[in-house]
């Protein structure tokens, strides 16, 4: 039987440090602001603005939401980041995406100031991360390295084997392991011999987007297994399942997240602590360029 | 017996590719430069920017170098990276490393324009590279990577492992490995069992700067072995060694590269090929970011 890796009461532990770090900054003068860009109509856009916004509520943080329809021109929405950039009440900020399919998302999130990008996605936060320089780090790959080590799991000198090669997930996490001494394989749709591969994982992180796709076959005896997935299930508790199939694979494993309930909550919890870093740094002045 | 990757004469074709186009854009009025920053007394910085100068005549290229004693101050050094970004003469510019002690090479090199960034190590190169966005790719990995394609050794599907993770060789390696469809394992000081790790290779490329620390213990039969370190030796022949003792690895590999004579003349010829590719981007108008 594994021990249940509760993504939950680790995101609370977060949150309550984070609500501490910000009421002492309040005391201080220096709010915490999070914005957010919403051009789309996409429900799900407005579920997930309308959760993060909540998140904040609780923690402290102020949310400003940035909203537009499909008027909306690729200039307007440049300026406004420009805007965000200069406004030093905002302490971070991202933009919801997708954005209407008449706008390109590069060149606008390519414009977020390294020291704001508090989702750690621009190309040049990925090439501070790379090259080992202060980033605000991605969230849902902070979130599992955060699960691990609150969780009393060290990636140091493991086996770390990540499934799928994201720019969201798979390769930011495989980066942040390596920073962390783990020995790290990513595997990904063309690889040969994946359960060949996943079986040597000391800790095993599924990112693939496949729903259920990883089972017993490819879990060693006593492994660590993270699932990032996300899928609808009617059928299944909760209404959700992810990349793997928990049931077959729990048994095998010595520590396991469930879906949901794992990976999803410190996802959320981490771009609360991004806020109240990219507050910190910017104050501190020792921002990332 | 292996195969030997001839760097060598793999470097001579692309050099002459890049001679050839050189000499085409020429005819079009558009010349190509490269430019280097030499703010040391390093002997070996020396003899390094004397070589590539070497090279850069040899393929058409012009190449400035600006020199610099200790009297040389941080601000001027930055003043010069933006004039050198300004300057539509230039296609591309570079530190050499190590500076003078007194100066911080971070934010200098930070500060160089993507578009002429001909060593792609800036974070926003390796940025770029990790969300796979146009960029000027680090001359040793996409040397090792030309080597292995031009002499039909396929990445896709392999499972392709480096030692070493430095910002100079390992990691870039393995974004560009993985980019290529590879399985990629990153090994390093701190795994536990470096031989099992390597011993799965199809594709083994040692990174680690420890001399010939890869036996042939570490290898599996018909590996593809690429060598990447490069240490005085001064009883071996052409008075170099690498990471690998190639006397002990050559009878089991498929493919191996010598020291010297295998990676180091590809690393010089992709500066040339970069400094090609800057000058081709900037005229086109797509620039990296």
């Amino acid at each position: 039987m594994a021990t249940i890796l509760d993504g939950r009461a680790v995101a609370k532990e977060i949150r309550a440090e984070v609500a501490r770090e910000v009421a002492a900054l309040g005391e201080q003068g220096v709010p915490v602001r999070l914005d957010v860009v919403l051009a789309s109509h996409d429900a799900a856009s407005a579920t997930y603005v309308a959760m993060k916004r909540r998140d904040c509520e609780e923690v402290g943080i102020v949310s400003e939401v940035h909203r537009f329809d499909e008027s909306v021109t690729q200039e307007r929405l440049s300026d406004l980041v420009d805007e965000l950039n200069a406004d030093g009440r905002v302490s971070g900020f991202f933009l919801q995406l997708p954005l209407f399919g008449h706008l390109d998302p590069v060149p606008l999130t390519s414009a977020i100031d390294p020291a704001k990008d508090v989702d750690g996605l621009t190309p040049l936060s990925a090439g501070n991360l790379a090259v080992g320089l202060p980033a605000l780090l991605p969230c849902t790959p902070h979130g599992v390295v955060q699960l691990l080590k609150r969780s009393s799991i060290e990636p140091e000198g493991a086996h770390a084997v990540v499934v799928g090669r994201s720019n969201l997930v798979g390769r930011p996490l495989a980066q942040l392991l390596l920073r962390e001494n783990a020995t790290v394989t990513v595997c990904h749709s063309r690889t040969r011999d994946l359960a060949q591969m996943t079986r040597q994982a000391d800790i095993l992180v599924v990112a693939a987007g496949r729903r259920e796709m990883v089972g017993a076959e490819h879990v060693r005896e006593g492994a660590v297994v993270v699932d990032v997935g996300i899928h609808r299930a009617e059928e299944a508790e909760g209404g959700l399942t992810g990349d793997v199939r928990f049931r077959e694979v729990e048994p095998k494993a010595s520590y396991i997240t469930p879906v949901p309930g794992g990976v999803g909550p410190m996802t959320r919890a981490m771009l609360l602590h991004n806020t109240l870093q990219a507050a910190k740094m910017q104050r501190a002045g020792d921002r990332p360029r």
